[in-house]
């Protein structure tokens, strides 16, 4: 694993060439940056020719490791403007790894009005003209590849809304059953595939073995390591069981539950129940669903499940918290079968189901929308895949519906939705959404430490940005909670390169890596100004706990003290 | 005149105080910037409560001084995110000026549903509900308030664009005429008057008188030597002859003129001859319409027109250069009326007809606007009047076109516009665009001093600038060119203002106001990377000369060296 494949679209040329010893510790979200800061120009245009797609398995994506497989996306977001980085399950990253890419980056445009495919494999890679493919949802298309390439390729692919240059479109990875549920969601990296015409890049496992690493025995004693603090089963029963959709309830209950257009923290208990964990555990066993499913091979964690239709058919799969949140308890929609149906659609045309919640919740400050309208709502989405002009506006995501409608609300930081954890009750997750590069985002870290009080956030937010940033280098998937694991990381990242890492040197990276992220977007015009969250919630008191965001702008400061 | 009145439309309260000493020698822009520095976040949203619409005269509108009425409005921009400044003629300055007002500041948010109108005269200030008035274009509202307030009376207005929300939308100001043919237009300070619910400002003259000044007499001198600095009829024969429509074969010529989106700087003859001075003068001649039309009560330029349409029935008035490039040459409609329509359309909606031709030039690369489609173009204005989706998105300017559309290739600096200068060919003016504080705007720094050639330009666009900045503090029109004349305007604001001024303390103040923009747009989040122009100008050689942007990035952070 030590190669990056350079893909040119207008030029139709691959050039695979080893990585620079000086990024040998880098993989997934922290080589992106390097990457971004060697290569991009931080100004050019992310729908443009210039503009880099890169995908990155994290570090120790490809080796035994389990839940280690998750891959990064980048790079400039059409939809912040800056840097960005969104990463998905599957099994994408082990496979790329396993075929040797550090990284596959994509500049360049194909041909207009022509797409192309990018098939990889243990000794292929090849790109061929996307026939037949281009405008196709990411269900038929996963179906029309899989058909070709058999069952056990993964396929990373954009939908209609990528295509189309819209600002929610994300980047789909099919699931171990071949559907298109795995989504780097965030950003518009949909969108930065799909302008310049790349349908889809097509991973053929066939002949790959996992890495065994420059210290075989070495790395099996990290492993053993690891496995052991990974936890079985038991540790991840919750996940198991309810998937994160188990979050719910418990988030409305600390009032960090988006609802009804992010005016209240916490839904009605005869709505709640609708949508919490346990009715979507009762209508997935009711229906032949599956709960403890693994999104990638090998996960010790399996949060992800599969949710049959009323007529218990498939329905979609991959349903989780946040687009029950967004979609769900932030659009009055209490209802899991419409949400289920919004989500199928979301994957389908290649859309974040974060964005589009905060899209549509701001959009029913206008007449095109209310709260509450499950007919309405679908029918919008539709609409984004179809491409109307309305259609569009929402697929921009929450920030350009305000704009285009003149709504002084924005609930969006960088331009990017908040997601489904209140800032205004949960402070420190407020900190994160202000100050990571990477705009509104619970998963760039995640910290509900002392929630309700201003006090200390600017520590607790820095603490979960380097842990969240130490588990998207590595590849490694949040739940796995691996991230403050520095010495036996540390072990494996040794064993793995042969360089020797001290645990010290496993947080001072990812340090060092999010502050490459902040010169990048200085650079790229996010400055001091883009760090703060959105006006209203600084005045407007969130019930039920009634706070607001009183965290002061020097201490947002402090979290990155430049 | 040295009050300053404080409207604010949440309380329904006005303060009128006296002007701070410290900001006597400020005047319309100036001002705005300095009360923007003293009573605005830079990161408030430009449509909320917190953002402030300030009217400022210039520091010498209201005296006999001609030409020397230009009205400033400010402030927070909707559409470039940073600091606005836009002036218009007509006489709304003189009579402020001469109610005492050194500004007029609102801010808040009339009661949700409701509007209001503010009267002000020279024993009056009361503000009204709108009744009636709401969602009026300019022209039925100005006919409707000047039957009320009678036809001396001056509006100041927004059409339904600004009601909107919209970042295109302009305010108005009728003409001697009675009609909303002179607007302050760029930036979308429209918007930030309709979206608080302020349909209109009403200013009565009765009872007014010119200036006098602190020294009478020596105002009187000044103004003599003023007078014969601005020169006579025969220095202005041109202007009184074409209006600012004589330029079009001129900028065609020097590959200045916007042409087809922007893909060339010369239209083709036989088009050319189709919508150029003379064709302009036929058609006002041939119909009954009148030349030499001053916009404001004693002007010496008189640009202005009158022009009738094919039924020889007033058609628009204040036809410009630039409408007839961006709207004309720029979407490839070499037809005089078909322009005229759109004027008269934008006029009405309350639209800036640089950003609107800006916005159908980017349309163009979709399915919804061909190049050329005359009967298409009116539709599509009228639709941003009745803010359909595509009406709304096109209302929002050139840079939300791009944006909904996922178009990279937007001829936009700070989000606003290009103007009708092609900054290629005439390269000092893309400096000014690039580094103006205001976005791409002509007349903050207008020059052609070696205009193909990328050296020296910081320097020829720094006093460009600089000069804009004299002109637009001190209410002066552009075409009176007295920017430049320090000792005459020293002589005048000392004897106005009983304060000594030196002649080198002109531009001096001049450059502290650039840089007062410069700090807040820095407060606000537009940095450096702001300061760029778009990618395609560096990269498409411009037909017919086949030049591109190559002024360095280097030479652009010069001009402000900040």
């Amino acid at each position: 694993m030590n190669h990056i494949l350079r893909v040119d679209l207008s030029r139709g040329t691959m050039e695979k060439t080893p990585t620079d010893p000086d990024l040998a510790l880098a993989g997934g979200r922290s080589l992106i940056s390097a990457l971004a800061e060697a290569e991009l120009d931080p100004v050019c245009h992310p729908l443009g020719s210039d503009n880099l797609l890169i995908l990155a398995p994290g570090l120790i994506s490809g080796t035994a490791a389990p839940t280690s497989g998750r891959l990064s996306v980048g790079v400039k977001s059409p939809l912040t403007g800056g840097i960005k980085e969104a990463n998905a399950g599957g099994n994408a990253a082990q496979y790329l790894a396993r075929m040797g890419y550090k990284a596959v980056t994509v500049r360049g445009l194909a041909p207009e009005g022509e797409g192309r495919i990018l098939v990889l494999g243990r000794d292929r890679s090849e790109l061929e003209p996307a026939e037949g493919l281009m405008g196709l949802g990411n269900y038929a298309l996963a179906e029309k590849l899989l058909g070709r390439f058999g069952p056990q390729a993964c396929i990373i692919s954009c939908g209609p809304a990528g295509e189309m240059g819209l600002s929610g479109a994300s980047v789909a990875v099919t699931d171990r059953d071949g559907r298109p549920t795995r989504h780097a969601a965030r950003g518009g990296l949909g969108a930065v595939m799909g302008k310049r015409g790349l349908k889809a890049v097509v991973l053929d496992p066939a002949g790959l073995k996992p890495l065994s690493g420059a210290d075989p025995a070495g790395l099996k004693e990290a492993l053993a390591a690891y496995v052991k603090k990974l936890g079985g089963p038991e540790r991840h029963e919750f996940m198991r069981t309810w998937g994160t959709a188990g979050i719910t309830a418990i988030s409305s209950a600390r009032s960090g539950l988006p609802t009804k257009a992010y005016s209240q923290g916490s839904y009605e208990e005869e709505k709640l129940k609708n949508i919490d964990g346990d009715r979507f555990k009762e209508l997935i066993e009711a229906r032949g669903g599956i709960t403890g499913h693994a999104c990638m091979n090998g996960c010790a964690v399996r949060c992800s499940n599969v949710f049959m239709g009323p007529d218990g058919n498939y329905l979609t799969a991959g349903f989780e918290y946040e687009t029950i949140a967004l979609l769900g308890a932030n659009l009055d929609l209490d209802d899991l079968d419409t949400i289920a149906s919004l989500d199928r659609l979301c994957d389908d045309i290649g859309l974040d189901t974060i964005e589009m919640g905060g899209a549509l919740a701001v959009l029913s400050e206008t007449e095109h929308f209310d709260l509450g309208d499950r007919r309405r709502a679908l029918e919008l989405v539709r609409e984004i895949g179809q491409g109307t002009p309305l259609g569009r506006i929402i697929g921009q995501g929450a920030a350009t519906v305000a704009k285009v409608f003149g709504i002084d609300r924005v609930p969006a930081v960088k331009g990017q939705a908040l997601p489904g954890h209140n800032g205004r009750a949960l402070k420190g997750l407020g900190v994160t959404y202000a100050t990571s590069p990477m705009g509104a985002d619970h998963t760039a870290g995640f910290t509900l430490a002392t929630p309700h009080s201003p006090v200390g956030q600017a520590d607790h937010s820095r603490q979960a940005q380097i842990n969240a940033m130490i588990n998207d280098s590595l590849g490694l998937c949040n739940f796995a909670d691996m991230g403050s694991a520095h010495g036996i990381l540390a072990q494996m990242i040794t064993a793995l390169t042969g360089t020797r890492v001290r645990p010290e040197d496993v947080p001072a990276a990812a340090w060092e890596a999010l502050k490459r992220e902040r010169r990048f977007n200085r650079a790229a015009g996010l400055g001091r100004a883009s760090d703060r969250l959105p006006g209203f919630m600084k005045k407007e008191p969130l019930p039920p706990v009634n706070t607001v965001f009183d965290v002061t702008d020097e201490e947002l400061d402090r979290v990155f003290g430049d």
